[in-house]
C-alpha cells in the first residue's frame, strides 16, 4: 500500500479565537505562524479579513514572513444572496489579503439554507459555485468548507452532495467536510465520506468540533476513510467544546497510524508549540492534555512509581521525548518514601542511604500539603524542603517583619472608572545578623512587597538583580469559604538561563505571595552558593 | 435487533482520585455515591480498602446508605506471589469491606509480568485464578480488571487471552479489558474484543484511559464490538490525561447510539452531577467539557448568535436541557449589538427600541473588557452596566475611601511555620449623602475589606445580612508581567434562593475584589429595590 499523505490545516488563529476568553494580539499571531511553520503544518488560516480590521492588518504584515513549510490561508464566506461574486465586498477583501490559499465557507445543509440564510436551495448552490469560480479566476488555491455537511447529510443527503459537486465543478481544490455542531459519531463520518467519494474525485478535508468528545477520533476515522486534509487547532481551542486538537491528531497520525505528516524533529517541538500558543492566548495549558500536558506523563500513585523504577514503559504509551514532553514523578500526600527518594534523586540529592531523613521529609510534605501547599508544580520549593531537613542548613536570609498598606481615596461616583490607588510595603530582613529595613511602592500590594523584598536583599546579594518573574498564579482553595479561603500562590522565576517554580499558601494572599517570593530568591541563592 | 444493554461502572472515587490534586473527604464520597445512584449508574467503585484506612472507613459507613439503582464495589489486586489467596491480607480486606461486588485487578500482559511483578507467566495466571476463586467462594460478584490487556494483546496475544480464560474459568462475572496506558486506537480495541469473544462467553467490560484523546471513542467502539459494561469517571478525572469521561459516554450512548443506559430523567441530572463532583474535588469544572460544561452550549460570535435567533438548533447538536445544561449567549468584545440586545432580553431588560443605548452599552463593555473585565461569567455585573447607562440611575451606595493594612511581625526562622498576621480594613461609604466610616479585621486583607464593607452597609440595609459568598476566584491576566499583572476577581454570591456572579479587575487585587464585592451587594439591592 502506498504511504498515505495527510495535510495539516491549522485554524487556531481563526476558529480557535471563537473560544470564550481567547484572543491574540497581532504580534502574537505572527509569532504563532512562525511556530506552526516550524512544526511543519501545511496550511495556516490567519483570520477572517472581512470580519475585522485586526485580521486584515495581520495579512498585510504576514506577507514579509519567510515560511519554510506553511502556506497562509485567508478565510471568508461565499458571496451574499442575489449579488454578483465580483461585487461582494467580503470576496474582494479575501483577494486583497494576498494569500495563495483562500478558504471559503458555505452552507451544505438544507435546513440551514432554509432556516438561517432564508434563500432557495438553488441560490445557495449558485452562491457556492460563483464564489469558488471567482476566486479561482483570481488564481487562488480554493478550499471549500462545507459547513454543517454531516448534519445536512442526515437531513437531505442528495442536497448536501449537490453542494459538494457544485464546488468541485467550479474548481475547488479541496472540499473540507465540517461537523460544525460536533455531534457526529465516527461511523457516521466514515459512512458519509464513502458516499462523497462516489460523487467527486476532489481531495477531501475534515473539520470537526468536539461536542461529543469525539473530535480526534472523528478526524482519524475520516483519514482512514480517505480524507487527506485534517483541520484543527492547537490545544483544541474553539467555540463551545473546541475544535479537533491537532496536538493529539498529529502524534496519533504519526506514532499510531504511521502517517508521516510531520518529521520526527518537528514532532519533538509539539509540547513547546502547545505551551507557546497557550501563553499567547493567556490561558494556562490544561495539564491533562494528551501528549503535551504537564501531567500527560506524570505518575503519582506509589505502585506506579515503583513499576516505573523497574520498567520505564510500564505506565506510558510512548516515549514522551518524541513529543517534547517528559516523565515526571509527583510528590504528594499519596506518595510513599520511594517517590520522595526518586524525586530527590531527580534533583541530584541522594537520600537513599538516609531513610530517616526521607521519612521526616515525607511527614513535612504531608503537613504542609494539608495547609494548602502543593509541591506537584513547585519543585524548587520542594528542593528547599529537602535542604531544610538537614541539621546544618543555614538560610541565606530571614524575614523579621513586613507591613503592607493599600489606600484608595476620593473615588468618583462613576463606578468602574479606576482612579489611582496607593500600595506600599515595608520589609525588615536579617542576613548574617545584620538587619535591613526598607520600603517600596508598587502597582498593587503584591508588587509593592515584591519590590521591597528585592530592594532589601539586593544590598547583600547584588546578583539577585538578574532574577525576574515569568509567571504568578493565584488559586483559591475551598472556594466555598469565600474571601476567607486559603490561597495558594505559584510563582515561576527565571535568571535568563533556567526557570524554577515555588509555592506559598495562607489565608492571607500577601503572606502566601511572600512565602513563594522568598522561596524563589532563596532557591537561587542556594543553587548558586551566594 | 434486540436492544443492547450497557452497564455503567463509575470509578471516580478510586481511579479518579489518581489525578493530580484530586481527593475527596469521607463525607463528600458518601454524597457522591448518592448522586451517582440518582444518575442511575449500576456500579460505584468506592475505593481500595487495602491501600488506606480512609477507604476502609468509607465502606463501613457506606453500608447504611440506601441505594435505589447502584451497587457498591470495592477494589483491590490479585493475591501476592507465592502465597495462598486465603492468607492474602488485601483479599481479606476486600471480603471485609462487605460489598456485594468486588473488582480485582491483575496483569494480563506478558512484559508487565516479567518486568514489573517479576514472576513466571504461570504464577501470574495462578494469582488471577486463585483470587477470583477465593472471592467467588465468599459469595461475591467478581469483576476482573485485566490490566494492560490491549498492550499485552499486541505483545503476546496468546498469553493475554490465557489470563482472561483463567479468570473466566475461575468464575469471574465480568472481564473488564483495560487500556491502562491509554494509547490504543478504536480499531485496535474492536479487533482485540473480536478475538476475546472467540475464547470466552463471559460478559466483557471496557476500562480505558485518555492518553490519545480517544477514551470516549474507544469506549463506544468497545460497546459496538459487544462490551456490555463501560468503566469511567465523572468529568474524566484520572491519572495523566484521565479516564473515559462518563459525562460524555452516557449521553453519547443514549442520545446518539440509542442505548438506554439511563432514563431521560436521570440523564437530565448529568450537568448537576458533573458540577457536584467538581465542587467536591475542589476544582473548577472545565467549562469546555462536552455536554456538561458551561460553554458546551454557549455562543459568542455575532453570526452564530444571529443564526440562533432564527433557528435555535442551528449551532447545537442536541437540546441542552436533555443533559440538564442550557444555551448561553456570551457578551464579549466580539459581540454585535444583536448579542447585547439578546442578552439584555434574557435578563428581562428590553433594549430593542433603544438602539442608541445598546450601542453605548456595547462601547462600555468593549472598554472595560480591554481593562481586564470579562462579562462572560459575570452576568450580574453586566446587568449593572445596563442599569448604569440609564440617565436616571442612582446607585444605592458609593465608596469614598478605603485603606487596608497587613502586618506580620516576629517571624520565626523556621520557614513555612505560618505564624499569625494581622489584616485590617477601613472603609468610608456614602449612602444618600450620609457618610459611614468603619473598620474591621479579617482573615487576610480581602476578608478584612469584605467585613468592613458589609459592616458599613448593614446599618443602611440590614437585609444584606442574608447575603453570603459561595465562590471567590482570582485570575492573573498577562501572567508574564509577574506581580504587577492585572488581576480579575470573580465572585459568586447567594441570598439562599438565587446565586449571582460579579467581576472586578485591577492591577491591585484589593481593588479588583472591592469592585466585585460592591457589584455583588449593589446588584442585590437594585434587584430587591432596597
Amino acid at each position: 500500500m502506498a504511504k498515505q499523505i495527510v495535510q495539516l490545516y491549522d485554524t487556531t488563529l481563526r476558529d480557535g479565537t471563537q473560544q470564550e476568553g481567547i484572543s491574540f494580539s497581532l504580534v502574537d499571531k505572527l509569532r504563532i505562524v512562525q511556530k506552526l511553520d516550524e512544526l511543519g503544518v501545511q496550511f495556516i488560516e490567519g483570520g477572517y479579513p472581512g470580519s475585522n480590521s485586526k485580521d486584515a492588518e495581520f495579512f498585510s504584515k504576514a506577507r514579509s514572513l519567510k515560511l519554510k513549510n506553511s502556506k497562509l490561508a485567508s478565510f471568508g464566506s461565499t458571496r451574499r444572496t442575489n449579488i454578483k461574486a465580483e461585487n461582494d465586498d467580503n470576496l474582494l477583501t479575501l483577494v486583497d489579503a494576498g494569500t495563495e490559499v483562500v478558504t471559503i465557507v458555505g452552507k451544505s445543509s438544507e435546513p440551514q439554507v432554509i432556516n438561517v440564510i432564508k434563500t432557495t436551495l438553488e441560490e445557495n448552490i449558485n452562491m457556492v459555485a460563483d464564489s469558488v469560480r471567482f476566486l479561482k479566476s483570481k488564481g487562488k488555491t480554493v478550499i471549500f468548507d462545507a459547513e454543517h455537511f454531516f448534519d445536512g447529510f442526515k437531513a437531505n443527503k442528495a442536497y448536501s452532495l449537490e453542494v459538494l459537486k457544485a464546488a468541485s465543478e467550479a474548481g475547488a481544490d479541496c472540499l473540507a467536510l465540517c461537523d460544525t455542531n460536533g455531534g457526529s459519531l465516527p461511523e457516521q463520518i466514515v459512512a458519509a465520506i464513502k458516499e462523497v467519494k462516489k460523487v467527486t474525485g476532489t481531495p477531501l478535508g475534515i473539520h470537526v468540533h468536539n461536542d461529543g468528545e469525539l473530535a480526534v477520533a472523528n478526524s482519524l476515522a475520516a483519514v482512514s476513510a480517505g480524507a487527506t486534509q485534517v483541520q484543527g487547532t492547537i490545544n483544541g481551542y474553539g467555540e463551545r467544546c473546541g475544535n479537533a486538537n491537532l496536538c493529539s491528531v498529529i502524534p496519533n497520525l504519526k506514532l499510531k497510524m504511521g502517517i508521516d505528516c510531520v518529521t520526527d524533529k518537528q514532532l519533538a517541538t509539539l509540547s513547546e508549540v502547545a505551551r507557546f500558543v497557550a501563553e499567547a492566548a493567556n490561558v494556562s495549558l490544561d495539564s491533562h492534555l494528551p501528549y503535551v500536558g504537564a501531567s500527560a506523563f506524570s505518575h503519582k500513585g506509589g505502585l506506579h512509581v515503583d513499576a516505573i523504577r523497574k520498567w520505564v514503559d510500564s505506565y506510558q504509551h510512548i516515549n514522551p521525548e518524541k513529543v517534547g514532553n517528559h516523565l515526571r514523578v509527583i510528590v504528594s500526600e499519596l506518595s510513599g518514601k520511594g517517590s520522595i527518594i526518586f524525586k530527590a534523586e531527580e534533583l541530584g540529592i541522594n537520600l537513599s542511604g538516609q531513610s530517616k531523613e526521607a521519612k521526616q521529609l515525607l511527614e513535612r510534605v504531608k503537613l504542609l500539603e494539608s495547609r494548602g501547599f502543593q509541591y506537584e508544580n513547585a519543585e524548587a520549593s520542594f528542593e528547599l524542603l529537602v535542604h531544610r531537613t538537614k541539621p546544618d542548613f543555614k538560610p541565606p536570609f530571614e524575614l523579621v517583619d513586613f507591613m503592607v498598606v493599600i489606600e484608595k481615596k476620593r473615588r468618583t461616583s462613576t463606578k468602574n472608572d479606576l482612579d489611582e490607588s496607593l500600595s506600599e510595603a515595608m520589609v525588615k530582613v536579617k542576613v548574617n545578623n545584620e538587619i535591613m529595613h526598607t520600603a517600596a511602592e508598587g502597582d498593587g500590594p503584591v508588587n509593592a512587597l515584591d519590590q521591597a523584598l528585592r530592594k532589601s536583599l539586593l544590598q547583600f546579594y547584588p546578583s539577585l538583580a538578574q532574577i525576574t518573574l515569568v509567571d504568578y498564579k493565584v488559586r483559591i482553595l475551598e472556594e466555598s469559604i469565600g474571601t476567607g479561603s486559603t490561597v495558594r500562590v505559584l510563582i515561576e522565576s527565571t535568571d535568563g538561563k533556567a526557570n524554577w517554580r515555588t509555592v506559598g499558601s495562607s489565608t492571607n494572599i500577601i503572606e502566601a505571595t511572600w512565602l513563594a517570593l522568598a522561596d524563589s530568591l532563596e532557591y537561587w541563592l542556594i543553587k548558586h552558593k551566594q
